[in-house]
């Protein structure tokens, strides 16, 4: 059987050229993506418990949807009932299949009366980029 | 000198390990990272060069500046001279190296007359992922 033969130092390059190819690979673009910012604007006395709720279909998202690309939401610091979120997909199709998904619908039954309104922009890339491992610590 | 003797199915499992540890960190969040969101209305006749200029000071920053983490700048479908851009940066010293740096004051001289309005909304991340090489293809 075929082996490889990999010095220590041999595999530090390899795995620097590996997160390298990562964070290339971040930064080309894909013309299917569907690209989408949500407005959101909570009930200022239920922001934790929303917060909560973004947090646990972000997670259920990303490891149950091969199709959910990114979810990045942050709150307003002036306004922190004030939520933004931006999404990516893979393409309409994972869009309307995560729409599906039971994570989905507790979300939306539960955040329900949390919300006091939504605004969804559908966009187009025009550029991205992110540091392999940039949100670790 | 030490050697590791890898098969090239290791080796498959080794490099999914590496991205998966590559994703699972992005994951994660960091109380020092800077989160701005800037809203940019442009002049609708220099969109095009506006979304040049973007590019060019984007694929900078990421290339030259260890402190700029992510970009992610997109143009509303309806309305294509309205652009927003998700920055996060490693901390406040960062975002005001960026500042400081060549790339930073080209872009400003170049795109002086594009910008009609600029808004910068500084923001607390709630929850953040990424799937490794999602951008790519």
């Amino acid at each position: 059987m075929k082996r490889y033969n990999i010095t220590p130092n041999g595999l530090k390059i390899f795995i620097t050229i590996i997160l390298l190819i990562a964070v290339n690979n971040v930064i080309a673009q894909n013309k299917k993506h569907m690209v989408r910012i949500a407005k959101i604007e909570v009930d200022p006395t239920q922001v934790d418990a929303y917060k909560a709720a973004i947090r646990e279909i972000g997670e259920a998202s990303l490891r149950n949807e091969p199709g959910v690309l990114m979810l990045f939401s942050v709150a307003d610091k002036g306004k922190p009932n004030h939520i933004t979120i931006m999404e990516v997909y893979a393409d309409s199709a994972a869009y309307e299949a995560h729409r599906q998904t039971a994570h989905f619908k507790k979300y939306k039954e539960t955040t329900k009366n949390m919300v006091r309104s939504l605004e969804l922009v559908d966009a187009d890339p025009i550029f991205s980029g992110i540091k392999a491992g940039a949100f670790s610590e």
